[in-house]
């Protein structure tokens, strides 16, 4: 299963707003289209987003007309910055923005930009994927035997390439024989957890139970949780970790509880530009995500509401951060700097 | 405005399952049908539980036909049990048909039975509303000026016979002039916070946002929020406390960000027949709470799920228990079992 595909010259996705109970595909063949799937979250996912914005620069370009590079990048600019300004977080959009940018810079004859843009949009997702499944397997080692994992949000196949980042470990760690029982928040207000993880881990025939986001204290001062793993929207250069709002919360009673905390996340989540994780752009979502459940008001008319759709982790209860390259442990920033060093090396 | 009320003969309650959206009244004259308006969450929180069994209790005495008291006494007894094994955590339930039953052991003449049930259940009613007003000002005394407060799950006026306990103290320090704002999460599965606080407050014009669960932790973080304030289900004598779901985890995020955290509950919350927290019987409920909204489902068939419905927070999280006789703090076993000496005396 593929969160998006190119197929016969449209992107193809299925639609994460419809997920569990309709599986209905979209068929985009206009960026705008893409960025607007990618504002109402019809895909989400920090790697799946890299992907999205990967293919959404492919039909940007369709709509450029040019007779030279130069009046071409010209011209790709302003698409390219519209897509990159779709979601603030995920690093992954500006990540695979700019990699589609260096490759129009890098084609000189402007007939095969088309096929050269496109030719990377696909190595992206297919990098994506092999990411995921080495992270996978190198997180695999980190999970004891019969182990119950509690994740949250949704890092599956839907969030990223394909195979997922905290469930491509989860996937890899069940391959391995080593899953008693996975545990998920609901992951409120979009419920990623309830909607798509449930979803991914029912199909794949995981043992799953789901709780609310409230319940995760409960469950891990309980004991019969091994460890904490989760996904990433962005991994600045000391280690904190922005990811889906609820995250910080669920790091704090690890820590609270003595649970390992892991944050799975392929090269492409890390941004060394950043320092700090409270230099994070955190994004707000519409109010109605919290006053109405798929389209039924539940709060009254007149409250208030705050949305922030992320929080940042603090590195201090992050026990490893889980990438294709390798695991990196405190001292973050020397690990995270050294990783990158090899990444581009290779 | 009250949850319940003793209206010609019958127990009138306003529908819980039903607002903010629709203001529906149920009016039950059958103390089966209290018993499953209890189960049901038509009624709910812990001291207006405790008015309910006590006027469930009425309403079962008039269902028992005997000419002594002995044989009154033991016809009784049945339907007291049947309502207090409604809802498990609450201790006032039990509290509450404990005092019912002394009032129809303390009265030998049958046919005076009834209307002596039915003064007990009224002064049981009555005495909440006022304990809930007095520890309202002993709780308003601890919160400071321009204070913005975090609270959880409901217990206002529809959790007690009248005004609240968590929120009596917010009501208290606003009316007093000190509230700034007032956070309350969603409080899911049930969504009290969201349908039914959130109602409260905007009826009362209290500036209130309303946040997920899971968003607790990142305003914790981010500053901004005084101290956090939310009732209790049962307060057993070492200080541990019985709450909603999801007590514990913003207890624990509270303490980790150096933000007080009290609990507000009268004396029929207290419960020193119980040593420690553990000890607690914790309500598991239906899965469907979880997997549906407003009968809207959104997980996946074949999806596990837990739901429990009350978490047990460490009396280390707690910085002091407000009740109406006195506010106490660590050590809390000692200060719990003088002001029950002193409750006791008056």
């Amino acid at each position: 299963m593929r969160a998006i595909e190119w197929v016969g010259g449209k992107v193809r996705l299925i639609d994460q707003t419809k997920l569990p109970l309709k599986s209905v595909f979209l068929e985009l063949g206009d960026y705008r289209e893409m960025v607007a799937a990618i504002k109402e979250m019809r895909i989400r996912g920090a790697p799946a987003l890299g992907v999205a914005a990967a293919y959404a620069a492919v039909l940007g370009a369709q709509k450029v007309e040019a007779v030279s590079q130069e009046e071409f990048l010209a011209q790709l600019e302003p698409i390219l910055r519209e897509i990159t300004s779709s979601r603030p977080t995920a690093v992954n959009i500006s990540w695979a923005v700019n990699r589609m940018r260096r490759t129009a810079e890098g084609c000189p004859n402007v007939r095969e930009m088309g096929e050269a843009l496109l030719a990377e949009a696909k190595r992206i997702q297919r990098q994506d994927e092999e990411a995921n499944r080495a992270l996978g397997l190198l997180g695999a080692r980190l999970i004891q035997d019969k182990a119950s994992v509690l994740t949250h949000c949704n890092t599956g196949a839907l969030a990223t390439g394909g195979y997922g980042t905290a469930l491509g470990v989860i996937r890899a760690a069940s391959e391995g024989g080593k899953i008693n029982r996975v545990y998920m928040t609901e992951t409120r207000p979009f419920l990623q957890g309830s909607r798509l993880t449930a979803w991914e881990l029912v199909e794949e025939g995981i043992p799953a139970t789901l709780i609310t986001d409230s319940m995760a204290g409960h469950f891990l001062k309980k004991g019969g949780i091994d460890c904490v793993i989760v996904g990433a929207d962005r991994v600045v250069a000391n280690g904190d970790v922005a990811n889906k709002i609820g995250t910080y919360t669920i790091a704090v009673l690890a820590k609270e509880n003595r649970v390992p905390f892991y944050v799975a996340a392929p090269i492409s989540t890390v941004d060394l530009s950043i320092s700090l994780g409270e230099q994070i752009p955190i994004e707000e979502r519409s109010k109605t995500e919290v006053t109405h459940f798929m389209g039924v008001q539940v709060a009254p008319e007149g409250i208030e509401v705050e949305n922030p759709a992320f929080d940042v982790t603090p590195h201090r209860y992050v026990s490893a951060i889980i990438t294709e390259k390798g695991v990196v442990r405190e001292p973050y920033d020397m690990g995270l700097r050294s990783l990158m060093d090899k990444s581009n090396d290779g």
